[in-house]
C-alpha cells in the first residue's frame, strides 16, 4: 500500500482485480466474450438485486446517469430532482437537456430529501411523473436515510423513478426491485472496487417500455439497442471498454463469492461508523445532521483557522494518504473522506491516526490515541471480518 | 502470440502496454494524473496534427461520433451524410436525434465518397452547413480514397465537417489542421493499438464557437465542460477511465518515440498491400473496386460453395487466427481481415498461410506458398522496419 486512496472514487483495488487485467484483447463478438459478460451480467444482477436487466456501459456513472435519462425522459414529461448537492444539480441539468419541465426541490446543506418533502412537492407538482435524484450525494456527504418511505411515495404516485446510486450501491443494501426502482445507477469505480471506466444501470419492464415509447433516443444511448444485444447475443452494441470489464467481473466474484454481499456490505457500515466515532474524538465538525450522514462519504469542516485544503496536502505529503475536497461550488470550504470498497481496519486507523497528527502539526490539539482507540472499539464490537 | 486478432478492433496490443495498466487506482484530481493527462493530450495534438483541443472521452468510437454530432448538430442544421456502410448508417441516425433534416448519399456497395459525388449533392442541397462522413467504413472495407479532394470541397463551400476516422487515423497520415476538418474522431482500440475504452476528438475553434452558441447540450457530452476542465486543469469533466489512459499514452509514447508516427503509417500500408497481394494470389475476391479499397480491413467474399462462417471457424479453430464477419446487413455475406495496429510481417505471413490451408480444407485450391512468397516480396521491397 504505497498511497491510500480514502476518495469518493476511484477507491483503491485487490491486486486480483488489477491482475485480471493482464489480458490480451478478445473479439468482443467472440463466445470468449460471452462467457464473460453472461458471468457480468447474472453478477450484476445479483448486486441490483433485480430480475430486470442491467446494462454495462462504458462511460462514468454520469454517463449512466445520462443514459437513464435520455431514454425515460420525454419532452413532455414533469421532471420532479431533489437537490442537496452537486449530483442533484447535475441530475437536473442532465434532465433539462430532454425537456423544459424540470421542477428542482432545493434542500438545506447537509440534509437529504425525506418522504415528507417528496410529498408535499408533489402535491404541488401534480403533474410530475418522473421523480429523480442521487441516493446519496457524495458533494455534501448526504444520503437520503428514508429510502423505503420516498419509494413508497413514488410507488403510490405512480411516478417514474431514476436513483443515481453510484456512489452507494454495493456499500448499502438496495433491493432494486422489492423498492420498486425503475432505473438505478451505478459506476464501477465506488462501492464495487473495480476501477473506472463501466456504469451499471437496471431499467424495470415499465420503465423501458417507456423508454421504447419515446420517438427517438440518442444512437449511443439508445437502450432497445443495448436489450437487444444483450438478450440475444450477451453483447454490447458498441465495443466495450474489455478490460475494465475484465475487472470488474473480477471484482464482484471476490464481493459475492470470497467476501459474501452481506459482509461487504456491512463493512461499509462498520467502517462508516468507526470514522465518525474517530473523527468526533478529534474534534472535527460534520457538514451533515446526524440522521442524513453518508456511510460511504463524510464531509467535515476543519477547526477554525485551519484551511481545508492545508489538511489535505499535510495528510497527501506526509502520510501518504489521499482525501478530496469539496467539490464544484464547495470548493475550499469541506475536506472529504471516503469510506467505499476495499473498506479494511487497517486503511481506517491509518487514516484516523494521520488526520489527528496532520491536524497537531497544523497546531490544533486532537488526542490520537484516544481517536484511534474509539475506531477499534467500533471494530471489537461490530466488524464482520 | 497465444491466439491473434485480425479484426478491426480490438487489435492485440503491446505488452509493454498491457504492464502499463498495472498500476492502482490514483486520483483523477491530484498533480499525479494532470502529469499523465499532459503527456497525453500533447501526443493526442501530435497524432492528429492540430493545435486544436483533442478531446479525451470514456466511451466507444462510436460514443465520440454521438459527442461529435451532439455539439456540433443543432436542430436547424441541415446535415449531409454520404453512406457507404454501417458507419454511415450508424452517423445519420446519430445526427436524426439532433436535426431532423438529414439528407443521406447512398453510394453502391464497394465504393466509398468522392469529391464529385458529394459535389453534386451540395449543388442540389443548397441549405446544408454540416457534412458528416466517416472516412473508412469498416463494414464494407471501403475509404474516401481522395479525403483531400473531399476536404476542399467542404472548405469551399463553408460547410462543417465531422470526419469519422474511427477506423484509420494513426494507419493514415491525416494532417487535421491542414485538411480543414472541423470534427475528428479515432477510437483507442484501431490503429492507436491500445485496448478499447476512450474516444479521441479534435476541434477545430469553429466548431467550438458553434457548439457553444448551441442552446443545450447533453450534459455527459457538452463540449464546453471538456474544453474548461482540459484548459483549466487537464482533467477531465467526469471520472475517467484511468487504466485505459495509462494504456493509450504508453501506446502513444511507443508510436510517437519509439516507432515514429511516419513508420507506423507506412507499416500499416505496406501490411496492406502484403496482404491484398496475398489475398489475390489464394483467388478469393474482395467486394470493393480498386481504388477505394481499404488499407486497415479487407472485406472479401468467399470462393463458391463456401460459406464464409465456415471460413472464420476453421481460422479459429486450427489456426487460432481471428477474422470478422460482416456487420448487420453484411452478416453472413463477407468476411474481413483488418490490417490494424501491431501490424508485422509474421502476423500477416501467418494469416495469409492459415487463410490458404484453411481453403484447402474447405475443398478450394490455394497455393499457399506462392501466396506467402508474394507477401514476403512487397515485404523485401517496402517493409519500414
Amino acid at each position: 500500500m504505497d498511497r491510500i486512496l480514502m476518495i469518493p472514487g476511484p477507491t483503491d483495488v485487490d491486486q486480483r482485480v488489477i491482475d485480471a487485467m493482464r489480458r490480451q484483447m478478445i473479439d468482443h463478438r467472440s463466445g470468449d466474450f460471452r462467457v464473460m459478460m453472461r458471468e457480468l451480467e447474472e453478477r450484476s444482477r445479483r448486486i441490483f438485486q433485480t430480475e430486470n436487466d442491467v446494462y454495462l456501459l462504458t462511460c462514468s456513472g454520469t454517463g449512466g446517469v445520462e443514459f437513464a435519462v435520455a431514454n425515460l425522459v420525454d419532452k413532455d414529461d414533469r421532471v420532479l430532482v431533489p437537490v442537496f448537492g452537486v449530483f442533484g444539480e447535475r441530475l437536473a441539468e442532465a434532465c433539462e437537456f430532454y425537456t423544459r419541465n424540470v421542477v428542482r426541490v432545493e434542500i438545506p446543506l447537509g440534509r437529504a430529501a425525506d418522504p415528507e418533502v417528496l410529498k408535499k412537492a408533489l402535491d404541488e407538482n401534480k403533474d410530475v411523473n418522473v421523480v429523480a435524484f442521487p441516493y446519496n450525494d457524495t458533494s455534501t456527504g448526504t444520503i437520503c436515510h428514508d429510502l423505503e418511505g420516498i419509494m413508497r411515495i413514488c410507488r403510490e404516485r405512480g411516478v417514474y423513478t431514476i436513483v443515481d446510486a453510484v456512489s452507494i450501491l454495493g456499500g448499502r443494501d438496495i433491493p432494486v426491485d422489492r423498492l420498486g426502482i425503475d432505473v438505478c445507477i451505478t459506476g464501477s469505480q465506488k462501492c464495487l472496487a473495480a476501477p473506472p471506466g463501466v456504469a451499471l444501470v437496471s431499467f424495470s419492464e415499465r420503465a423501458y417500455e417507456k423508454a421504447r415509447r419515446k420517438e427517438k433516443r440518442p444512437h449511443y444511448l439508445d437502450v432497445t439497442k443495448y436489450r437487444h444485444f444483450m438478450r440475444d447475443r450477451s453483447e454490447t452494441p458498441f465495443t466495450p471498454v474489455i478490460t475494465i470489464f475484465f475487472a470488474l467481473n473480477e471484482s464482484l466474484r471476490i464481493i459475492l463469492e470470497e467476501v459474501g454481499f452481506g459482509k461487504w456490505v456491512r463493512r461499509h457500515e462498520a467502517g462508516a461508523e468507526a470514522l465518525y466515532k474517530g473523527l468526533e474524538r478529534l474534534g472535527v465538525s460534520f457538514m451533515t445532521e446526524p440522521r442524513y450522514r453518508s456511510p460511504t462519504v463524510i464531509a467535515l469542516n476543519p477547526q477554525q483557522g485551519i484551511d481545508a485544503e492545508e489538511i489535505r496536502r499535510v495528510m497527501r505529503e506526509r502520510f501518504s494518504i489521499m482525501i478530496a475536497g469539496g467539490l464544484a461550488k464547495f470548493r475550499g470550504k469541506m475536506f472529504r473522506i471516503a469510506n467505499i470498497g476495499n473498506i479494511s481496519q487497517q486503511r481506517i486507523l491509518l487514516t484516523i491516526e494521520a488526520l489527528g497528527k496532520t491536524l497537531n502539526i497544523l497546531g490544533v490539539k486532537a488526542d490520537v490515541e484516544e481517536a484511534v482507540n474509539s475506531c477499534k472499539e467500533v471494530f471489537a464490537g461490530r466488524w464482520p471480518g
